[in-house]
């Protein structure tokens, strides 16, 4: 049996093709005996985002804490999700997750640990971006503050 | 794509044999096009439980609120767990959860869609008890208060 409290676990930058202010902790994942399925903890800050992209696996989503829009590409609308909310990505479907600058917003995903042998398609080629700000240095330091 | 917020999801009562005041709401099951892993959330009363159980799948938890405490029949000590902790437990590990009347808790529990063609071996042969308090019947009507 594996336990960790989240705080224990390092903060890492999202470093995707056009990803802003995005982090992420690797909570259980195959080194810790995940096989089949593995999930990580995101958070976004103010003005951040991970970029619209797809892959041939699915996401299960549930939102802790804050909220953001959940862009969907091809789709007409986009989806504002808050604490407490649920998504699931099926296969194939592009997605990105958008905070304004009054937004931040903290979600568990649930990915496949065993992914096809294909890589993810980001619809964006800007490079990432990461300020380091306050929180970020508290992330690393292993004390994120709840806000 | 499928979203939905926990409060729209009916908490159903565990009828495992031994639970006592245990419900539990399927946020992303299978059919939502959940083919691989499910995603549903527990909830603990105070005094209550899961029983220590077993069964050839594996569980991702990771706890949203309140405390318990991890029952782990064989191993000389129980873990306590809280608010942002996360646990892995591997196929066929005997584990049971265990709230105080002091206690209560929230918490998400990922497992495989497809489980193999055996049952959940039970160390119980107690009937669930479950008596329908006020927060139950919150529950129910899909208004679960925050503690």
């Amino acid at each position: 049996m594996y336990h960790i409290n989240r705080e224990a676990v390092e903060a890492e930058i999202v470093r995707e093709p056009g990803a802003k202010q995005a982090t992420h902790r690797k909570l259980i994942d195959t080194k810790h005996g995940a096989d089949r399925f593995v999930l990580t903890e995101f958070e976004i800050e103010p003005g951040g985002s991970t970029p619209p992209h797809h892959h041939d696996w699915e996401h299960e989503i549930y939102v802790l804490k804050g909220s953001m829009t959940l862009v969907t590409p091809g789709e007409e609308t986009s989806l504002r999700v808050t604490e407490g909310d649920v998504v699931f990505i099926p296969r194939n479907e592009p997605h990105g997750f958008v905070t304004s600058h009054q937004q931040r917003c903290r979600f568990i995903v649930v990915a496949p640990a065993e992914r096809p042998p294909v890589r993810s398609v980001f619809l964006s080629s800007d490079p990432y971006e990461y300020t380091k700000s306050a929180e970020y240095q508290e992330a690393l330091g292993g004390s994120h503050a709840d806000e």
